[in-house]
């Protein structure tokens, strides 16, 4: 029988299910056991699925690794195009800041991002993976800051719009380990003082 | 034989040291392999001592954790310290903030750091430690804050003050992870943007 479009396409998109799903479990089991101890044979029980299943979607931990942090630069990718279209990119900078910095308060994501970033220190693999994405992020963070400072008259060197980026980076990935550190912090007030700190770090100095 | 004052001082100071050779050893443990894989056995070679001396002096690898955080909030509390003997602090903060980002853009620190927070949040007993060494550093940090806004006519809230706190927590400790995803970033220029965030923060609203 030959296959149809409808099949393939059908096929695809039970792939895709499956990936998220592995995805899933795997997140959970870095979580909870750390990346060394989420062994492929526990996280294909998280993921109610066969070892051999899990090897047929990801080579190794590091391309699961891998999926996760580019799922997140997509994330983010998105988000920065979506400010980047709004009338007022500074404005729709600062209010989306909130949200940003709820998702980075949230416990679970948390703990992951910084399993992920702890495994890199001591994983070249993981510490490539991390580190491309990261310089895909700040791309697009300078294009944005570029943007929103020009509005205001300034023409910055590219370090100094990468400075403030870095510092843009600072505040929001904190916020990883302010969650577990002080999971009591008041999620609301932080942002609100967040996003007055980021409104400041656009009037910088330039240079 | 009796024993004497300087035989025990001694004795004291050899216990002094042995400690400390077993926290450099854990420490670089911990960050090589994470605190799951880092067995009391890895630690014993690292060290050059047998499993039952580490046991004499740290009942368990929470415990060497409990040790590690409690030299790092040492650290902190007599910087905090320092800060308040200055005329003034609010310059003396902001010229030690450029030592500060040094510090925690010091990758292997950086590590263990990470390392230890993406512990806590899968392990309740390095959770504890975690957050009562984080609650002694908020509440000094409150002080120091308090102490620069009142010379600047501000009577904050112990709110707005909680929450500037964690701002600038969320600067320093964001930089834990920039050291790793950007280890390219221009540590100078990085931290001269600190600074002025810090100044800022400073002079946000009261409340």
């Amino acid at each position: 029988m030959q296959r149809t479009d409808t099949t393939s396409s059908t096929d695809a998109s039970r792939a895709a299910a499956r990936r998220q799903q592995i995805l899933i479990a795997a997140a959970q089991c870095f979580r909870d056991h750390g990346f060394h101890a989420a062994s492929i044979a526990k996280i294909s029980i998280a993921a109610g699925m066969s070892p051999g299943h899990i090897y047929h979607y990801f080579e190794n931990k590091e391309a699961i690794i891998a999926a996760i942090v580019a799922q997140d630069l997509e994330s983010l990718l998105t988000l920065t195009a979506e400010l980047r279209a709004a009338c007022n990119v500074r404005e729709a900078l600062i209010e989306r800041a909130a949200e940003g910095v709820a998702d980075q308060l949230d416990t679970d994501s948390a703990a992951l991002k910084l399993e992920i970033v702890a495994e890199a220190a001591r994983n070249p693999r993981v510490a490539q993976i991390v580190r491309d994405a990261d310089a895909a992020c700040r791309r697009e963070l300078a294009v944005t800051i570029r943007a929103i400072r020009r509005v205001a008259g300034h023409e910055d060197s590219p370090e100094a719009v990468a400075d403030m980026g870095e510092v843009l980076a600072c505040l929001f990935e904190g916020l990883l380990l302010r969650s577990i550190r002080n999971p009591d912090l008041d999620r609301q007030r932080v942002a609100r003082r967040i996003q007055i700190a980021i409104n400041d770090l656009l009037d910088q100095p330039g240079g």
